[in-house]
């Protein structure tokens, strides 16, 4: 359906976007957002040693198309093997494909693919059609899609993602540091009704004698402005101006019935700490309590859907017949790893905000970022400010 | 991807496939299998008054392509209002997309649409671009595609379900008796390693002081020979020859591996009782038992995914603001429903069988139909034949 | 067990403690705590009509005894008829009796009681016999009681409530104002490292075009110092003292294992609107986030475990076959409920601690109250101090 | 409440009930009703190394009381040390403590103890006190207790289970041969309105190399005598007589409500393979296969709820923290494991059938034990009868 050439533009695009990020690359704590725990190096969920991350960003302005699709792959993209995974869904409006096995098997093999909510489909196809090609037959039979609406800023019913977006994704897919904002699924997401996309952070906790990391990456697309709270101050209640645009005259769909898909966080949680199935549904759920710290009410139109594995016990997920030798985290020494998704969650969420810029999109409408320096000046207000690493 | 050619041809053979059923359309009770309770009028699902049932066949001799989709419409193609509904995974090595939704809205929109494991994606796109083509804009946002593995008879890495065969099985949905077998996303499909596919029953329950039907719809391709039982019978174990053939010189693929995507069955139970969702829940548990009579231990590779819904409540389904007037049924007048649940599921997976012949595909495999007048003798040997109606 | 002396002198505790309750009725808000949302009359679950609350609370010296139950009745003691409700568990390591057929049924029958772990039992089974005595055979066959740990105070191995005490707070149950604090089953709780116990609020949500309440009854008995914050400010960390007193002479028994039962909270929502079982575990979810606020990270060792029930359609929930009328509020309208629980959930945890007075119990243990005069002083530095309703 | 005589009088009838089984110990296949699978030397869930249980059988004919308590230790009742668990509910009108705390943890610690439906509270807070007198502080403190409803035949209302017959069935817990029929917790249970109460068999089955136990044991209390079909035989139809007696003029108390607690099976799956409690759930989930086979439609008014464990991974399982090593059996190795459970639960429920004698409780009520030459003779009409071991 793509031309030669329109692909290639669009690999473009997407070589451009990797290898030029914007001009002031910031993130929240780089402006003095106070956070509570120790990041990793990166603060990104690449953290998590061997975890890949790859985005496909589509813009154009034919449409407009403000899409795209991102893709975490525990053990990064040629790896066979899966991972100890499960999920939890706060608020269902949304999708998440291949969960129910992951609730059975405890596994879950292949990538976490994030994307807008009409492009499941060609993503599902694509990611079986990718490792077919890469890795062999049945190697990922029922992947791991999810998606959070982007139909205000993006021609969300010209199906633009395609297959050929997907395996530039996954093939552009690296360690080291995760693009955030307006890229790749998160490319036209909003959050409290500010600009916002694809947010990381990471936290190294120690617990039970030893060290671990908890990387958290966001697709964040939910909230009103007023209910908005950043280090427990009321931001949104201070900024109630740079709300949405919406250009009353170039209205071109009918107007979304109420109630609708208006909403959405997928949360994507990771560790290398040996954690089983069941305890990773509990890591899982505590993104919950992040969300809470920022305001969220989980809205009736919102999929606030999150998945945590851990890279851990590769071995043991691989072995394919008999007994398996593996290790397992004391449930006791879990808190740390709770109160670092709690905490990466709640920073990945206002980076995947600061790393936004403002963006037009169909139908003229707009969105604003959240302006860097009202934020400052609330944050100093409220006694709130840390001193913040320069620009 | 699909020349206009080809597109036309597939519509031929769905024509055909449509009005030409097989020779001697024959049904589990026509051979005298005996069941308990009493049937609906059409002994299909689509006794549930509103709901419509359409299939696309894929059969092609290049592949070969031995496929198709299924679509379960709870009020018919056209209608813009969705239905109570809950889910349940007995095993979840599958798929079943929408669930997360459905389980907080309680509310399934739009069809069930049933296929092939590697056509989930094609098949949800194509829900969304029919609905915003023929419904409007966000028709159904969060389709419900579920799927079996046909990849022994079917070309399955060619991905031949696409937009159009999804077009088709919705545009030709109807009232009325439901084609069984080899037919819509049940071509491929195996049951206790008999041919199978798509199969149908109802039971019509007085409870509460009111009359209600019950209409299940399987595809079935789950279970191994030995642990076949029909009627109780140990069918499985007195027919231990007509196993697949899967010659071994025209291997194509790498073999399975263990635990593979070897099975599964996707069950759509169907009421015109007034439940609500957290009564469906537990209509849709009841599958299980249905499968148990029937020998099934739901294997690890199998995705044993149900879903109930109630075409009644309409009206409060649809209202969008406010309160809603609706009616509940009593719990206590659930029995005779959960019971039709389980005997319409027992005989809708038995009618798959009856239903299919052999058939030949992807390297020469080949799968047997049970046969039918081995069936009747060793019903007979145990005394559990019923009269049969003839052919 | 007990003699009838002493049960006169329990009950005359109770009496007191109903009747003369503390010298210094505070409120969080009248302290000037900030909250969000709009109270009910009373800012409490009693705000729902016909909800009716009993503590017993067991003060002995003799042990010394610091516990104690709590009665919430959704239609007050002497109704037949059940509520829809649901449950939802944040964390698991709790217990809540009753909650499978809950599920099921999508009704809970009778009051939910809430004790201390140690006497989950004797409520049990206090409760039905009170239910056999009062309403009839078979009244209350599967009740809910949940429960938090007092061990820390209490005597908990002595097992100190007993039926009698159940009954007392069944009968004493009331509409009208709750009482807060160290009373009935939080008589021994702790927050955050304060003393705390039971606490309330509500709020009056307008949606869907009429007006509803939503009302929240906590025992908490959860969190870290370091954890709290309140009002967004990090109140824990500038209160680092105060923390509890464990004399090491007094020490009794061994020391609690790693990861015990040194937490829980258990939350009850409920509402006059006409919501069904599937929205009100929406609801029951939404306490998480208001726990999100106050800075949990809903430890291991806590039973974190939330119960919602509607009060409306009682017609349709006592009706025993057929076919019933009901009505049942638009999802799309479910937005300023949820915000309501989020609110009422993160105020009446901080009335529970603002109403508690410093008490010392077993071995010379001691909690502190949370100080308000310093309360105030931190929001005030943080510029959340509001206008305070003076004492 | 009683006195010191009367728990002699009933430690004696323990006693009895211990040492003295019924005359004829006659178990399901020793009639020669066929079964699947192989099963362990005992055919009893102690096949199981290291599980122990223990009944208090009580009956007395003041009252009548026809009740008791049965105790499963999965490794004996003085290890500390918990079992790897999950649980499920296929209808959940019953009540199974401790749940919550299963699923999050993933580890059932102490003992599963069944009861009537209203002495749950009195054996719950025995088993605290008992551990906590054997075992030490916080040594279990939240018990699993489970019931299923004996109102029919037992002075439920009596409260006849009290502490110290909880602590003689955990006292007397032993390996070995389990009695089955009317003991313990079982007492006073009916099934398809036959007598029955406690059942148990196993299975050893050889997967991924290696050769393991599953047992199961039930109290088994469900179903309407049309339903029953043994090996697949229609059994309940073709014995309509011996149905419950409840002469009508000793009728004490009012009818039962509709829709009541007029079933219940509580199944307990017990394993030594080295399964995580994400595939103990998956074990808890195939007992509604065997129930299917035996024709239950799990009623409304039944609370079918299992428990399954793993007495492997011991030391994993007792770390307190730190990592711990353990192993894990491959999923693809699960499906004989499933099959054990399947076919264990069938013959446990017809043990308990087979091993019960006629008995009269409350009121004159009777309910009769299932004639086994009867049976004999139906199975051997439908060429369902094996070659029986001679009693």
């Amino acid at each position: 359906m793509k031309s030669r050439r329109t692909f290639c533009a669009v690999v473009m695009i997407c070589s451009i976007a990797a290898g030029a990020p914007a001009q002031t690359p910031t993130r929240a704590r780089d402006l003095g957002v106070p956070f509570e725990g120790d990041p990793g190096p990166l603060n990104a969920i690449t953290d998590v040693s061997g975890l890949e991350v790859g985005h496909t960003t589509i813009l154009r302005e034919e449409g407009p198309v403000r899409t795209g699709v991102t893709a975490v792959l525990p053990r990064g993209r040629m790896s066979q093997v899966g991972v100890f995974a499960n999920w939890f869904a706060l608020n269902g409006n949304g999708e998440m494909t291949g969960t129910t096995w992951v609730s059975d098997r405890g596994i879950l093999k292949g990538p976490v693919l994030i994307t807008n909510t009409y492009s499941v489909g060609a993503v599902h196809e694509a990611a079986i059609a990718w490792a077919e090609a890469n890795l062999g037959f049945r190697a990922w039979t029922l992947p791991m899609v999810a998606e959070t609406w982007d139909g205000f800023l993006n021609d969300i019913t010209g199906f633009h993602v395609r297959r050929q977006h997907v395996f530039a994704a996954l093939d552009s897919a690296r360690a080291g540091p995760v693009e955030e904002g307006s890229v790749g699924g998160g490319t036209g997401m909003r959050t409290f009704e500010f600009k916002s996309g694809i947010g990381t952070a990471s936290r190294r906790v120690g617990t039970g004698g030893a060290d671990y990391t908890v990387g958290v990456l966001v697709q964040s697309n939910f909230g009103r402005r007023p209910q908005l709270k950043i280090a427990g101050v009321p931001v949104g209640r201070e900024i109630p101006d740079l709300l949405p645009e919406n250009p009353p005259l170039s209205e071109a769909g009918p107007p979304a019935p109420r109630g609708g898909r208006d909403g959405s966080i997928i949360i994507v949680a990771a560790t290398d700490a040996p954690l089983l199935p069941h305890q990773l549904k509990r890591l899982a759920r505590r993104a919950s309590l992040g969300l809470g710290r920022l305001g969220s009410i989980s809205m009736n139109g919102s999929g606030d859907i999150f998945v945590a594995f851990s890279t851990a016990n590769g071995e043991a997920v691989a072995n394919e017949s008999g007994e398996a030798p593996l290790r397992m985290l004391a449930n006791s020494d879990l808190n740390p790893l709770f109160e670092g998704v709690v905490q990466a969650t709640e920073e990945a969420i206002v980076n995947s905000m600061v790393a936004a810029r403002d963006m037009t999109g169909v139908n003229g409408r707009r969105i604003y970022a959240i302006p860097h320096e009202r934020l400052r000046e609330i944050l100093g207000r409220y006694d709130r400010l840390e001193a913040a690493t320069p620009d």
